[in-house]
């Protein structure tokens, strides 16, 4: 994946040059405004790329170039998709930003999430006051912040397509994409509660739906799609990157909730067992429930969403759901998924190049350890 | 008023389709989404809708074309400053969401504020887990989705406007004023807190920035111009827009500080007394902390903030900043600027029909009892 990163680097590089631009703006109202600038640009430094590297091999496997980010044109030609794929890195920063909030977690890639650092902040500043209120207000304002800023980064992209109709399509993916992950994120959050009340038949359903508007779609079928639309992509080659991504969006998800519970917190930058404190409402728990005794069942609703469990009680509740079968399930819808997805890819309209990139992509997603 | 009114009714239908159209996308992907659709309809339908009016008159004091909405050619020429007045509002509603969770604030316009509806709705479910904790995640949930909407809406608006340069120039200054006034909203919670270790003298500056970029730029500078921008505005005109637009944003705030303080009750929608339970460090406060004794003082700075204040409370601190002279100090100062800003409009280069209403317009946003 030589050309994924450079690609990765370009896509670091506008970011910086776009939050310099804001950072400017920032301090022309106050230098107060530092700590958002400061954090902004934390949470924007890291992470795996997975939506920046799916937007650009989408628009590469319809462009077809075989491009060159270094050499060919100077970047000309890439500015749009560049730009979206960062853009889709600012978004996933805010809706991080507002989802650590929302989950109430203390860390994020191993450092503190950013209501716990606005709160350390009003803590070491002897301001008036309670630092946890002050850290929630501020990290909603930072979430804000960085939303309207990835929208910003877009439409710049957008501006530099010749082809209206393909920059309409791709802005209409991202739009649709907002608000699906949103809705995601609530179902998600709702399941955690509304389970109780729940018919059992319904659970897998449940999780599945969390799993495809939370991330399948929004992780890789959509960046894919908007990737494809910003090179003007037909009905048939939009079709072969949803069936492709879809798939793989679900595969990827359920490795993220195998990593949740029994992720290696060394590797995830998360606690271990962090899905098990939260009470996330997983397919991996939904196929735990449906496995286990009445009583182990009663036992893992009691505990799953403690925020309080410790080391010993995470442990035997990783045994449990171990013991069952239910990793072995996942494992195999894994499996089914990825190769859903690779067999579209076979003899999918784009180009051979871009399959092969994007095969081993989808491989890499679905077996990664954080 | 007769076309504020009638634009009033336009910007409300021209919602009410929008969010109609998403609607159907909620409803696509499950009914559980229902009550993020109901709560948007609720927070969409009231409101003075100033950011709107002012908009829509920034835009015909540039096109200058007496049009009459209903009459003229069925909508077409007004659909770009209907969609961008009508984003505005939208806009205005996220802010309104995250803001009332950030401060606490138990009722909006009367009714119960997202987070309480969310956290009734979690109450009377019969859900696991805590019903606030649900209503303040699923607050931001709800703000979020309003965010992307309202730029969704506005750029349908553009979409529509031949135009480009002038396409980009509203969404340039529609951009500028998100970044604004979030950066605005951090400042005026950091100085809930942080007066503490501020020097005193400083006191009356820091109030000024909260009011330019928190409301004033915000709430109507932002929108004349963007309005203005749409219609192509030249730079002499869109410097008179400005030129009206802050001073009399400036007298807006102030007004609203004072209603923060003394407002009905009634009328507000709003606790009496709202803002000292907040412990708003608003110009009103940094001027009767200047004109108050020590002793007054140190009470004031003692009581403001204090959530749980009573009515003698409230009544004690509103006499106390009325008697030291604060108030009529601060109504002087929004005559100033009203002053300054209708001077502006006296000789601008802006039809003269637009220059009237925006006259009437400024007297009412400077006189309002709500």
């Amino acid at each position: 994946m030589a050309r994924g990163s450079r690609l990765v680097d370009l896509v670091h590089a506008r970011i910086e040059d776009f939050l310099a631009g804001r950072s400017s703006i920032l301090r022309s109202i106050s230098p107060d405004l530092d700590p958002l600038d400061a954090f902004s640009r934390r949470f924007l430094s890291g992470g795996k790329r997975f939506r920046a590297l799916f937007c650009y091999w989408g628009w590469e496997s319809v462009a077809g170039r075989g491009f060159d980010p270094f050499e060919s044109d100077g970047g000309r030609d890439h500015y749009p998709v560049v730009s979206a794929a960062s853009a889709l890195e600012l978004f996933h920063a805010a809706a991080l930003v507002h989802d650590d909030l929302i989950d109430n977690s203390d860390t994020r890639r191993g450092a503190p999430s950013a209501h716990r650092l606005f709160e350390s902040l009003h803590a070491d500043s002897g301001w008036a006051g309670g630092s946890a209120e002050f850290g929630r207000a501020s990290a909603i304002l930072l979430g804000d912040l960085l939303l309207g800023w990835s929208d910003e980064l877009f439409d710049e992209g957008l501006d530099a397509v010749a082809d209206r109709q393909a920059a309409r399509a791709a802005r209409a993916e991202f739009m649709r994409m907002r608000t699906e992950v949103t809705s995601g994120q609530y179902l998600d959050i709702l399941e955690e509660r509304a389970w109780l009340v729940q018919p059992e038949a319904e659970q897998r359903t449940r999780a599945e739906r969390v799993i495809v508007y939370k991330s399948a779609k929004y992780s890789i079928e959509s960046p894919l799609v908007i990737g494809g639309a910003l090179a003007g992509a037909s009905a048939a080659q939009l079709a072969a990157l949803r069936g492709f991504g879809l798939p793989l969006g679900i595969a990827y998800q359920l490795r993220d909730d195998l990593l949740g519970v029994f992720g290696d917190p060394e590797v995830t930058g998360k606690p271990s067992g962090d899905d098990l404190r939260e009470g996330k409402r997983t397919m991996l728990v939904a196929i735990a429930r449906e496995r286990l005794s009445t009583g182990q069942r009663r036992l893992l609703d009691e505990l799953l969403g403690d925020p309080d469990l410790g080391a010993d009680q995470v442990r035997m509740l990783q045994r449990t759901i171990a013991d069952c079968g239910a990793v072995e399930e996942v494992e195999a819808m894994i499996a089914d998924n990825l190769a859903s997805a690779t067999a579209v890819l076979e003899d999918a309209p784009l180009s051979r190049d871009a399959r092969a990139e994007l095969g081993s992509l989808a491989k890499a997603v679905t077996r990664r350890a954080s």
